[in-house]
């Protein structure tokens, strides 16, 4: 039984004076920020301020780079070549490591957001050229790859730390992989259901997916949506578990 | 007698499709290159071939910040707060820094494109803001000041590593700003005069001002515009005279 | 003693994910909308869908074009040339245009945005850019001028059709300009006051500047923000009070 | 036989300070422009000088409009649902309608640009979703459809006005597709080749696929890139064979 575990959650997803999300709450109850880097959200003035919101909590802080789709969010799937998503994963690195280099803190990982991630699931060629632009950028960035996905053998092929992630509010199927959106309930929405789900996986290492067959997983590191209207919810009951569970909460890159 | 000098100039100004300069002739007459970030103009693929083709010529990178106007291509001022130049700098120097870092360079310089640039040879607090983008990001970085301008004393207050910059091919005011291009004549096209103008003033620490005074001046790198007609004949004619006054040409961080 | 009156208030702010105002609220109490172009904010899927609540509410709609600065929301002055301003605006009139049009609308009006609206009230160069966009589009649109300001002499020298506009929340300085927003006090928050003031622009033709001097206008239209906390209550209140003067809301253009 | 078609090119895809294209030579070649919208390429400067030229050369202007992706020049696939395509479309033709109703010129046509073009060649939801873009915006105006493909039956479905299009410089499949341009031999450079293939298809209501076979077409307007090497030289020949066989040029609207 691990007496460790990240929890990592998008942030700084605000942009001019367009405000989303909420940062100041949810950073509580994380180790490790994903924060965007004005492409499909976020822009310098809020990059700066949620790298410094991390560093006043405790929170360690990485790339959560996405599409040139500021007016999609990032959500729709562009068709970019592999050395595209490279460069343009590397650009986004960069901007979010200045400041936290201006803040004395490194640049601990990188996570694909919204569609890119997606993508990243399931296309082998698109999950290394993410690993790729993370080893080209430095041997210290951890890339996050979904557990039991592509992205675990393109970190492998690639020669990138990694980490294993879980998704707490997400149903899965006998494969590993997450049971699609598209099919209803497949979001958990009842935090003591989410922190049981996240519990089991990390102290147990397995899930049950939807079909009751159980599946293995060793996770490094649970993602929680932010976005959720029961987001501080499902954190404080995780958080919750895992103490009586005597694991403790830490940024993966520690 | 100085017996080193450098030269900078604009690279990576295409975008896209587009294509803008002559990069691959320009870089083998410079020492510094600044690319451009993103904002006004370069892309990360552009960015990526650029500090690509620095390092085979063995020309040192620095980032080449601007507004945040491509369709103005950072040449119309925009009244940004110092605390948004500073956000926007960092965010453009992590940018480019992370490919600088992917092929083994360091980032050795920040230099203000256009009108960024234009406002701050007047504009103490923006000279300032710029100065502290670089001292932010790293002490290591070099920021480029206009020689006599209050970029200079702006560096100073800061306290940031800076260097002194002058123009070849630019006619100087009696009190050693630059005579406003909207004077006709303003700018010196013919190679000879342009590269005796250089010569004078690395050398002799002088520059003859349009009235006749001498103006003091202790430069450390040299600008030459790579957009103009003339550029590479002005560029051949100043490495030939630096060699007659068997001075070299190196990068400013060495 | 007018029988009817305007109230304009900006809508269509919104951008992406990310939602500004409370447009379906202040479409009940308003009779023209000015909706946002997709530069400093709005984006087609806004623009469509707040051109359909006013067709829905009775609300006439007009163009609210703005720098190409979304990260600013269009507040920063940029140095703009007229020309630029001008085709800047033909193309965001036009693309709103299109939207009104695919709804059976006439596009009854524009109103410039954040800085270029600023720049407008006191600099008769842009002024006359921007009631040149109109009359060059259409010699049916509106260019609503700050009473007392520049653009009214904008418009007479174009030859624009144009409408004179006051502001229900903001203190006004002997010579008719409006008090800077720096000076405390120059916002009017109070409900009960800021109705007051519009009923007296409107019905009596004055205001009383803070320095407690008459001074005459004549408006067409009063503009009412609709981002601030006090927003519907301001708008009740002055409905309200105009009703009981038995003075008509309509749209300026009818 | 017909005694009339229309020849038809992308026009106006400079950007800012990057130049693309020969609009002036090739603008006297064609009957009507497809002029970009500032999308993918093309912004207000480009788009009044680009309606400005047609004018003068009595060429008709329509929309060219493409995805937000400047950086990839609208050549990237994008997922977007119907409804957004519809939308971003309204939006793009709008604001070219402007600049051409300011130079008293109709708005003749809509086609598609790029990789949003070539997915429209196929996918007959997002056909629809274009040609509604032109109903709803005006019955006047001509959505052009690659003859053959699904883009027709999506105009017949929709009920907008359109014309069939042909393409002088792309090799045909059997079943009336362009072969994909990924095989070598696709594209026709030959200025004679093209010429003589354009004739076929206009005079003669034929074209032979690169298996031999027949197939046989009715087209309205003929597409010539304007961006190849000898697209000039393609240009004259054309014109010179339609002349020979009494076929006049015209534009599509006429």
């Amino acid at each position: 039984m691990p007496d460790r575990i990240d929890i990592n959650c998008d942030m700084g997803e605000s942009f001019g004076v367009y405000k989303l999300g909420r940062d100041q709450e949810v950073m509580d109850y994380i180790s490790s920020a994903n924060i965007a880097c004005g492409w499909h959200a976020g822009d310098p003035m809020v990059m700066e301020q949620t790298v410094k919101l991390a560093k006043e909590k405790g929170v360690a802080v990485g790339a959560h780079p996405g599409y040139p789709d500021l007016m999609g969010f990032g959500r729709r799937r562009m068709d970019l070549t592999p050395v595209e998503i490279e460069n343009y994963l590397i650009y986004q690195m960069g901007a979010l490591y200045a400041f936290a280099k201006a803040y004395g803190l490194p640049l601990q990982h990188v996570k694909a957001h919204g569609s890119l991630g997606n993508v990243a699931f399931v296309d082998l060629e698109v999950s290394k050229a993410i690993a790729r632009s993370a080893a080209r950028f430095s041997q210290e960035v951890i890339f996050i790859a979904l557990a039991g996905s592509v992205m675990v053998q393109a970190a492998k092929e690639v020669g990138v730390r990694f980490v294993e992630e879980i998704y707490a509010d997400r149903v899965y199927n006998p494969d590993g992989t997450l049971q699609s959106r598209k099919i209803a309930g497949s979001v958990i929405h009842d935090p003591e259901e989410a922190a049981r789900q996240a519990l089991t996986m990390v102290r147990d290492g397995y899930v049950i997916a939807h079909e009751g067959t159980k599946v293995r997983v060793k996770p490094d590191t649970i993602c929680v949506h932010g976005d959720t209207p029961s987001a501080i919810a499902i954190l404080q009951k995780i958080r919750e578990e895992l103490q009586k569970a005597s694991i403790e909460v830490k940024p993966m890159g520690q």
